[in-house]
């Protein structure tokens, strides 16, 4: 975009539009990189500085005075140094004083300090209008000019004015200011560039150590018992065959421990008759978790519809099927249609399919720009009706491709059972629970609960 | 987060991030929820209850009082009572004035008064500043603590500061709160928690209807026919055949159905002469929903393209194929290729592909955060261009699977015409008429109309 | 939404919600549309004009005036008049001072005017309060009331309380105002509505190209020289066969091209000794659009799969196939398993599984919802850990795909290698530079240059 701010100065010398002077303490790299963008968005910069001789980096059009200097020349002020070194700002107070402090900085350890860096702040200079801002912003996205990633900034202050100056400032370098309220916000502030998807390492440290148990699991029944008591070598069999067991199974399994809690909660609430006593700690995190463990499942389900889906293009397949072709022709034997296999084979797919559909449903309504546009009682409607509906899907998709498997001895390899049938121990279980739920004897007394009712009131004194 | 507030207020007693006492009417279900979460978040909570007694289910860390002193200790109201018991608020005129006081309040109904809630309370306490939050959250998630579906917050008030305290306490709560203007805007925000999927309604009963019309149809083809006449049990067609009949005959005529009313409407404007009379009332109602109505047929395409997917998988489409192999094998005969139907045989699949492919990305480009970062111009060049391209790959894949079978005596069965035959009326009349309005004796004057130019001025009068 | 508002004017006739009048200047479509829009909001609505005649098409509920007249009765006038005819409006400067102007005009080309027309405007009559709005939302779309397209109406002014009551307007039509800051924003928003996916051209034309000529590249080897040297008709190729030639070749190449820019300037970093030169105009551009280079290879990724999916319903594969089993059978032979093809086969697919796989989560990520809900650290650890990964898979696909062949003298018809081979070249570069770059010798001045250190500080003087 070509503001063409010079042809508009000449026009109106003395419009209300002409960019403020910015003040930046300290011309380290991110106070450096912060200046030249708002130097390309046509606000005039100081440097404030200890020395104002280490000027080789600092952009061109910027001055570099003492603090104090530059600190008189600005309204707004971005202190771009670490809270270490915040103390030499307190004989600066009378200067800073009605001024705009933006604090910019962020911490390496989340919760670092007891109070956030802008409270403290705020407090070595009662008299100034502190803000956090930009601190969710990268030195290196600032001077690369590619913010391919979020550009929302997180503002809070506890003065409205001030902050609406530092959201215009993150406007004019084209990118989204959120207010998130009052000073109070800034720990939360500074905590979020520090996360590493925290809420997504249990459900990924779960799927992994069941991948690996039933990848074990599988090696023995699949590959080494065959080398054993028949001398095949089946070791490719480890690059598909075995992660398409693997990965229905554990999205059957992580799909089930989505509903499991809520399975839980509800005889809890029945148990102690009331709503009001808190869940145990580890309950609470695990219904915290839940749409990134359905979201794991999905991905576990994704890959077992690839893997599936080109079982008739793996040479193995195309060898097994011409090797049967060839011996029946050889033989002269033609078999006719078997009809109750038809019916299995064709019954499981079509249960899969429509799990599967429905799963991918479910994600789609969990992406935040839909859940955002859905109001709660739509979204308990796909999240709870549907999502149960799924588990049915997929709960029967895998009985029905066991069949009549389930009491041939031939599945009892070294009297490992197959390793699906484990995989429907925990969807089993809620869903009876589930089931017995929904009578009205228990239904009842929990909707109850859930509106306020209390058995015994005096639980909760 | 660990607000570590205690050590902040250790450090500066009076400092102005100090939370402001909330006050809550009404001890009910949604009342003492929002009390805790209110709690939790710092502020000191005071209720305001008609008998200070029943307080076992009441937070531990807030008060109880008559309404009247509980009013007094707090700038901010929130009146957690039902509509029908708001006279009690009329003889506190006096001590709520100027105060906040924050409707919760929802209906039973959509429309359920003639003035929203709200409104109604600003009524009643003339003196009091009136602002509407928190009706779109449920008492449930915010007791549970598992708000995984929208954490947005509709708030609207005529005034700008009590808009900001309570949006503050919303952003508190971790919450999102959303400015919807002045106080009008309530009746809608009351509005928005009863609606369940209501542009989806006509989509999904239309969809139901003609399913249960073509499941007949292929039913009576597919596998009554063969019955009754070669005495064959095809009654395994019903799971994965039929279906996979249905669902591209349901993706093809929703699809066209996406693109019928504009060709309606241009026809109508271009008989009235003028884009300035209303269309009819099924017309805007048509063209309403035809985001809903495309995102149905998107559904169908992709569990047709599943069902498709899956058929070399099918026990019955391998028994079939290795039949026809062996008694070709029997019979010492090969076949040489034939060229024409691999031709047409890989063009029908690659008009699927194709079109499925654009399908996909007509979907991705209506997901709100995707088309809220695209401009009008870009969304009709993809919403219209694009959408045609799809009707017409869709409609070709159609007409190239047919094939040579259209003029096929076979495909009569009881003079019933292939399914997918009566698939292609609608979207052959909607390209047809489509590509007539195309012509410029038709493109230009309807291109004038849509700019405001009227054929016979006084029509409008 | 049944608003009521007649209900509510009885109730309280003197309700500071009473919409206050709203005048607009012009009766041109845009004007006449947004008129219709303000009054079915309940606002009272006068149309300024030259002619006070020409009423025919104007809503019923609106009077017209003359513009001296019409500005008088309200505090808010719209503008829907051209640029060109902005001087009319100094005569009235008086009558409008203090009144806030919305500018809702938009230029033919972008950055037609060397100012924005909202800046112009506030130039013309400097005593009032200009606010740009409105400019992004078609008067066709007003018309017919289907606003399918992004909602979201960009609002900037100098004045809050102007660009608070303009925002309250958007609101009750149903539209989303986003604040951009003061009236220096007017410019870009003037832009935004012109732009036709500014950063999809150099990808998609880079796209088409290379699709061309590896056209035109495979129907030399695989459709010509079987024609010329063996006679054989394999023109059905060029529908699914060269496509699903095509469509992995372009994924792969446009994917490295994605994270060849990212190498090069590390290395152009390296070799300067500094982070603060400008790279040259070329690579920034390429930089910025990563991303849509990113989408197209998942596009073409996409078509791969379902290409490669669709291979076993093909007529010419199943004929192929059945032809081979034939002739063994017919020969008496059976081939043993082959456990090296078995091998190489699974591990071909599974590569391209897992790839393919991440490919769609790193498009998951770019979804712009998505990406605003993960912080820096997140997102380039999806786009930066998980692409190398998603590149390392897709490039071992291809490697593995090939196999034996690369020795092959067959795969050399008329000196031209398989097409794949191509492909791999630029993959190969990036991953093995990108290894290079890892090792802690480069790795650490790299870091180094990165958090702002510089070889020889003299050189950005």
């Amino acid at each position: 975009m070509n503001k063409n701010s010079s042809n508009i100065m000449a026009l109106a010398p003395n419009t209300p539009n002409k960019r403020e002077t910015v003040c930046i303490f300290g011309t380290g790299d991110f106070g450096r990189a912060l200046g030249h963008k708002i130097i390309q968005a046509g606000y005039p910069v100081v440097f404030g500085s200890r020395s104002t001789q280490t000027s080789s980096l600092i952009p061109k059009d910027a001055e570099v005075l003492s603090h104090a200097e530059a600190a008189q020349k600005a309204a707004i002020i971005i202190i771009a140094i670490q809270r270490q070194h915040y103390n030499f700002l307190t004989p600066l107070a009378e200067i800073l004083h009605g001024k705009v402090l933006v604090d910019v900085s962020n911490n390496l350890k989340i919760n670092q300090y007891p109070e956030s860096n802008a409270e403290y702040l705020a407090q070595l200079v009662p008299g100034a209008k502190v803000v956090k801002a930009f601190n969710t912003v990268s030195a290196w996205a600032l001077q690369s000019g590619t913010l391919d990633a979020s550009r929302q900034v997180f503002v809070c202050g506890d003065d409205m004015g001030a902050k609406q100056m530092v959201m215009d400032i993150v406007r004019a370098l084209g990118l989204t200011p959120l207010d998130q309220g009052s000073l109070l916000a800034a720990q939360e502030i500074e905590n979020y560039p520090l996360q590493l998807f925290p809420m997504w390492k249990f459900p990924i440290l779960l799927s992994l150590g069941l991948t690996a148990f039933f990848f074990f699991y599988c090696l023995t029944r699949d590959v080494i018992y065959p080398y054993v008591y028949e001398n095949k070598d089946f070791s490719f069999f480890i690059v598909i065959s075995i992660p398409n067991r693997i990965c229905p199974i554990l999205a059957l399994i992580l799909l089930a421990l989505v509903y499991f809690p809520g399975v839980l909660a509800a005889i809890i609430q029945l148990y102690r008759g009331t709503k009001y006593l808190r869940f145990p700690d580890w309950l609470d995190k695990w219904m915290l978790c839940r749409k990134q463990l359905g979201l794991v499942a999905l991905a576990f389900a994704s890959l077992h519809v690839l893997y599936t889906l080109v079982i008739p293009i793996r040479f193995f397949v195309r060898w097994r099927i011409s090797s049967q072709i060839i011996s029946q022709a050889l033989n002269n034997k033609t078999e006719p249609l078997n009809t109750t296999n038809a019916w299995l084979s064709d019954s499981y797919l079509a249960l899969g399919i429509l799990g599967f559909f429905l799963f991918v449903l479910l994600g789609i309504t969990s992406l935040p720009s839909v859940s955002n546009n859905v109001n709660w009682r739509e979204f308990r409607f796909v999240q709870s009706k549907l999502g149960y509906l799924t588990l049915i899907l997929c709960t029967a998709h895998t009985l029905v491709y066991g069949g009549k498997r389930f009491l041939s001895p031939l599945s009892y390899r070294w009297y490992l059972p197959n390793a699906y049938m484990l995989s429907l121990i925990v969807p089993c279980i809620v869903l009876v629970v589930k089931f017995v739920l929904v009578f009205p004897c228990l239904d009842k007394p929990l909707t109850r609960i859930r509106q306020g009712w209390e058995r015994n009131p005096q639980y909760s004194e």
